[in-house]
């Protein structure tokens, strides 16, 4: 049987590459597929021919913009899914979508390998390829830099020799990865932890500076869902570009930090994500007022365990699944506003309402109104430390 | 026996009305102790006459200053202390070391009753009394504001008829504890959740607006302590105190939160705590170089569960201290270097170096110094994912 | 309004006085609610009849057998609910029940209290009061025995002032809780913990120590539900009942321990409970070879959870819902059977099957048909111990 | 450099001839080290003899019992270590030992390379490899199993080929491991789920239908530690021996288990480790009188995760290190002494005494001398319920 390599292309130079050379190297066809997840820049239609023009049989564009703000943006908003408490998992929650579409992809073009252009070293390789075998094991994978080790110089050198028409610009000093959730920014002199940033590695965020005017908007929830800004309906992905945009004027959403990669080394990593730290702020918020405490502290830890594992690519494994399902049974009710400002790359909550709030103005007032029962707390506080009291006793005579 | 009741004396009017009272409601003696946690406002020893003038028949000062920053804010710096992810336990550490101050003098000056001046709604009632009892169960508790529904109304009746020396001042409408860890604000307006604070109620932090230039600076941590600033050593509480003043004057460290309290309602809180979110988040970024990943990833939930024992009282029961040989065992190699930007409300980490970091540039680069051996890699990713793959296949067999 | 208190009755000597009791110090009525939970011992209509006899103006029996064994025991099946990993639940999940039963036959009945026996140092109080305020909280509660101090003495003094129809027999020297899904007894020489439990307390087990011949049987699960016994279709209840008798003739299900109870104090319990042990130890059998390793992992967590917050009274509470949610969504291929050997008060597996095994002959074996494929282990270890690697590595170099 | 090769050298067939075939695939020479860990079984001096009769150019035996009993089989007493909440750690724990030792022998016998007998999909590799590279990361790893698929019919025709001394007797059908803390066999026909173990495969424990008088025991402890039986102290080792003695002869200790491995698969295991199942069992009834309610919830998530740490084979990594001083800081007053009755293959604890207990008799009692104070269950019930009580009324107020 021929391979059909079904390839997760970006429009860039190294896969671009790679399609002429997967089908050198498995004596079979290449089937580009590329989705637009927001990620703005170049015209998709200009990516679709540009792969044909490298030799693919087939090339897929699939505007896949509101399934990920719907299915990927959203799970995480609820899950306030922030790995390491700082990552909103901008790349993690893109892998599993291009996944889900190559593996469709393949089975409508009789494709027999899936191919992605990760490296050995990163996470993206995992997400995409427990991803793969998770969808469809009998799909071969792949990873042409990795396995092969496939490097820029090798590909500038096969497209020469080979006539793929690309463009060979000098090469831009950064490792850019984008998508409507956020921007992951690598480059070289980052390598160093002492270095900051320079102002020329973000695209989504102004300086924050500049001193722009603060910016008050009220983000309105209905069952974990933003639903409205300043009271007009929005999709979710209208919500989250809304938020880059106000977010991204006044600087929010910036992140220097040094992550802890699954494949056990440290990186340090830039990212820039203002609409999804004020959505996933906001929500937290929202469930501040809404969700019951016991609830509200196991839902932490139920979350960091969320994030831990689409972090580590397990998006489509089975502890994932039961988490979104603890997570889906808490979200009834996270309804209503918040209002909050946006400054100088700040995001500050300053007023909340809810319908189904669990504040009660009648308990927590220290006003005339109150209802609380204040006599319950002398039995409540002796039994709460009860047995601390002991234990503390029996320490206190054993240390005799 | 005649009643000694050791009061936590604050020298506002509802504590030093209260002097008089117990005096008259255990027929017994009072004892004031004050303690100097930093919270700056009126001279200690004004304080201290004040409560003999009451009629204290003992009024002790205790200046703390350095045991709170070394025993009880450190501990929270290592355990990035936050409740809810976000509170820094401003209040909730101050009261085991009051408690501790109390039964201390009760042991000296003939003690048997300890008092506080908390209602029975808030989350200070269970700290100090589990405190008490945990420390020393012989001594009787007086919450007068709980116990006998001691009003503010009725100190100032009881003061007028007894001649107690107050200065009836027009009630603030605030009420306010602060130490220098932070400073807690409560006022009727903001039992509305959707007013926002308005600026009259911060004196830690001034108005993030203000458009004050940048302050970059460098913290300095030994073994999960910070010693220097910007090269200075420092002692920690000189350090709590350096962040406070350079943080304030940036406005950072506010936070506008609605709370779960242990007695089971919601409540809005407003801090202020410069210097403690300053120094969590550079210690956050400071393990985030030095701690390994599983450790870094179980320290989280040991660091929740900290705080919310903390939170709820429990700062001498058997779990916190064993958290605490936990957390300890975790920071012998938290050294180093963040350098931060403070700047119009914002906390931005751009820089770390370290000794003993675990960041290794030689397998993180893609440089040609890359000593990552990347062929490990395609293992490692089939393994990683082989229990969800085949859980997925079953899944997809059991469909059928 | 009249007073209509809802009694919890069970027929004997305490609530049966507390009958008219109540009626006398509300200056109401009495409806007295009793539930067969399988508990055995006296006919309902015995029991039902008594409270009439006592003063209620009502008498409900209801038989909640079915409804108990099906919506209360089979998610702690399926929850493997065992508190301190022991302890079944027997008597924590009856009170919730209880409580629903109770809440509705107010509303039908017009009640505006409910009341129930326990005293104020046990967990039950707890479970019915917590429940009565979640369903309800319009609803006033009586707690006699501790509101009023109402104790067995003072019980049978007003029985013979007032003409109760009691047999008083000599009291037993047993304090019992029994229902299908077990038996708590306690008694005076046990709370001497070094004391060992009599033949005597026993009711639903034999000696193990009779040398009965083994009893090898076969469980059927689907869905994480106990279907099938030895092949024969059961119900919930049958399958509960069917191993009470036949995991009691071998002496199987006897619990001696020390218990921590949610106000604060250590209790020693004596508990029996068969069925439940044989079921939850074959369900977790059956999930070891269903549930997909990380899911196992993490549910195990999830299960203890789920045993604390039912023992401490949280049937009813958000956070016990949610963890049903996740509970729930890993039972769909908990399918198949297993065998196991009940022999002198052991439960021994040995052997399982399953449509929807994870378990994989193919990889497993070291057979020829062996499919794993070993070159790719060597990458795996690698990346699996580079963190700690990395981690042993600086903590030699720091340490020189 | 010529090669050196440091063997973990069990005596066996397969690592006999591996002295041969690695002094040629390496083109050096090979130092077999062999561990006495009260695996039983033959004489060590004929082991020793064996790897110099076969090439070694040293051959060292080591008796670690104590230091196995001591070190490691303590500490799983400490941390009830338990994987999958069954099985207690038998060859998980040898395997780090024997890393420490070989990595100690390799530094004073200039060794190169470190060599262990272990296939590619088992767990061993792990916990040796990973080992290895956290003790000595410069040591270079040879699996020959794994490497160079080294099967046991080309060690038999490599042996026959190079005149290695081998008695080649039938093969066992039984793949077994053992040392004094238990004992692991794995064999064809259980690979088939369903097959139930034969009598034959059993080493450690008599059959527990034999019909044995029930033996009765007390073992005391101190800090966490058994240091006596029956009154009269022993050693750890000592103790693991008695209780291996008395425990196997009534059968108690087997395990059949459906295990989840590490490198992603299931398999089937068998284990007998009386002592080691007795030992935990009563140290965890110690704890259950011992430690305290809160402590103790948190102390069982903490020995979970130690177990699968240790299982993982993360001995030597920083998180199981911060876990250990966690349970180190709960072992102080874990004391006293607990009696249990071992019979047919059951452990029943039946009574328990401590010095250090927290169980308080005054407090416990329903007799005259019950000091808990009724009363203050009434306010705790109330506030301990609260949040669910509000979230309930919100839920109910939505829902309409």
């Amino acid at each position: 049987m021929t391979a059909r390599v079904v390839l997760a292309y970006s429009g860039g130079l190294d896969t671009t590459v790679a399609i002429p050379y997967l089908a050198k190297m498995t004596g079979g066809e290449v089937v580009a597929v590329s989705l637009d997840l927001g990620q703005g820049g170049e015209d998709m239609e200009a990516v679709r021919q540009r792969a044909l023009d490298s030799g693919a049989v087939e090339s897929i564009v699939i505007d896949a913009r509101d399934e990920f703000a719907e299915e990927y943006c959203l799970p995480t908003i609820q899950a306030n899914g922030m790995y390491m408490k700082q990552y909103p998992l901008v790349s993690a929650i893109s892998r599993p979508l291009i996944v889900k579409h190559l593996v469709e992809a393949a089975k409508e073009h009789g494709g027999t390998h899936v191919s992605h252009g990760c490296t050995g070293k990163g996470n993206d390789q995992v997400r995409f390829e427990v991803g793969f075998r998770d969808m469809n094991p009998d799909l071969e994978i792949i990873a042409p830099a990795r396995d092969y080790a496939w490097t820029r110089d090798k590909a500038i050198e096969f497209a020469e020799a080979n006539d793929v028409p690309i463009e060979q610009s000098a090469a831009s000093p950064f490792s850019i990865d984008q998508n409507v959730w956020g921007r992951a920014i690598e480059t070289g002199y980052l390598e160093d932890l002492w270095n900051a940033p320079t102002k020329d590695i973000y695209a989504y965020t102004e300086d924050p500076a500049l001193g722009n005017a603060p910016d008050e908007l009220i983000i309105s929830f209905k069952a974990g869902k933003p639903v409205a800004i300043d009271g007009k309906p929005v999709t979710m992905l209208e919500a989250i570009e809304e938020l880059n945009r106000r977010g991204g004027a006044q600087g929010v959403g910036r992140l220097d930090m040094v992550e802890d990669r699954l494949v056990g080394i440290k990186s340090r990593e830039i990212y820039e994500a203002p609409g999804a730290m004020i959505l996933i702020k906001a929500h937290e918020a929202m469930e501040d007022v809404t969700l019951e405490r016991e609830l509200a502290r196991y839902k932490r830890l139920v979350d960091a365990r969320w994030s831990e594992e689409v972090y580590d690519g397990l998006w489509f494994g089975p502890l994932k699944r039961s988490l979104d399902a603890f997570i889906a049974s808490t979200q009834e009710h996270v309804n209503g506003d918040i209002r909050l400002v946006l400054h100088a790359g700040s995001i500050i909550i300053n007023g909340r309402r809810s319908e189904t709030s669990l504040y009660d103005f009648d308990l927590a007032t220290y006003d005339s109104g109150d209802t609380f029962d204040q006599t319950m707390a002398k039995g409540f506080v002796k039994l709460h430390g009860l047995s601390s009291e002991i234990a503390n006793r029996r320490d206190r005579e054993a240390g005799k």
